[in-house]
């Protein structure tokens, strides 16, 4: 099958899971601690990934499959069609918030990240691109983001770095015009594709950096990882995405 | 004329600007800088203030107006009507991300929260009530936040007390579920009205609190000065606004 069909069946796909998430939102479901009373996971995450990951096999049989709750399969390389798929990012938020979440997937092929689906699922937005077609927001392509620099910028970084304040963020967070926290890489890598936020670091797993590193390369922006300088998907990673200009002032930071 | 009757001309006055700030975004305005480059003030801040303070005059000729911009009055108490008026709140939002922003007013009797409104312009939500009527989101009234601890809660903190770590906040921070920010004064008011976070705690100016201090007060929420023990809403103070248990255990750690 070519790429652009399968992209085209995985977005329908996204539309669908959206659809029944909405739905199973009305019924009742569990809520179970997985590593602390601070990382939850429901059952509509399991759901979600059974599903998801049973249709991405129907469209692309021969793809390997890494998924956060478990159902994926065991990948140690990156050759061929990989999906990377999170059933409900920001699960706290859908259990507290019922908002600010995201559901995302997305494909690399022979380690390059080719396709990234991110769906807001209250607004109703799906963010997809890549492979040199662009981003769009639905049916919208989106433009590149102002290249603007630290000062100019909004900043997401995680709570825990900040609480910590370990690698010198305070000092990037007090140079920025803002410090912002939605709990949700889904919903923040939406934001700084589309530039409400000009830099974003966090400490991110597989399934929380792939679409949105596939959208963010697709429209310029930087993917660097702050321990590392080259961004290991099969790896957890403290990873700034962000506008080439934040980069440079938060790297000039940063330690 | 009867305060109901100011009640439902407010609410109506609250859409009127709702759809004005919409149009408005539309066209260009000037951004300028107020007190820093974190701190910015559009044309759109200075219009809607006047057309508000404008209007709210023909609502209750007698009632003086403390507002952000400088169009109100010099108010030194709180004696008879007093209304409270921020006509954009988070502008940075408004300016950067085009959401995330609120318009809000407030009634005073002789110094007691009476009446709050906080408009979310973008959601085309209207969060509104007091006076012992409840709250009400557009026309639907809403419960009372589940009276959760700090254990169970997400919490919002001010960016600046954040990166200082003043007050033992990072303590506060880091027993928490989760650490929020959005940057918005109004919207976090939303967020803890409706149980979508436990508490929240941030150095606010009387257009900051004075309508979300009406609505939190409404559904039994605490609103407490960490500085002082009363919060007065004529000056700037330390507050949080959050459920019952919420206060009890932020309170046992911040000094």
């Amino acid at each position: 099958m070519m790429l652009s069909e399968i992209d085209q069946r995985v977005q329908n796909l996204m539309w669908d899971i959206q659809k029944r998430t909405l739905q199973r939102m009305k019924e009742s479901y569990d809520v179970d601690l997985k590593t602390s009373y601070k990382d939850l996971v429901t059952t509509v995450d399991k759901e979600n990934e059974q599903y998801l990951n049973q249709q991405l096999r129907k469209i692309d049989p021969s793809a390997q499959i890494i998924s956060e709750e478990g159902y994926g399969d065991r990948v140690k390389s990156l050759n061929g069609h990989v999906f990377i798929v999170d059933p409900i990012d920001g699960t706290m938020n859908f259990v507290m918030q019922h908002r600010n979440f995201a559901i995302m997937v997305a494909l690399y092929v022979d380690g390059k990240p080719t396709y990234g689906y991110i769906m807001d699922v209250m607004n109703g937005e799906l963010y997809h691109g890549g492979n040199g077609t662009g981003v769009f927001v639905n049916d919208r392509q989106i433009n590149a983001p102002a290249n603007n620099n630290l000062h100019d910028s909004l900043m997401v970084v995680n709570a825990g770095l900040t609480i910590d304040g370990g690698h010198n963020v305070r000092e990037v967070e007090r140079q920025a015009r803002g410090l912002r926290m939605y709990g949700s890489a889904g919903i923040e890598m939406i934001y700084v594709v589309t530039g409400r936020i000009g830099g974003y670091l966090s400490y991110l797993k597989p399934w929380d950096l792939a679409a949105g590193m596939v959208l963010a390369k697709e429209l310029g922006l930087v993917v660097k990882g702050i321990d590392e300088q080259s961004v290991d998907v099969l790896s957890s990673n403290l990873v700034l995405v962000a506008t080439k200009q934040v980069t440079d002032d938060v790297l000039e930071l940063v330690n």
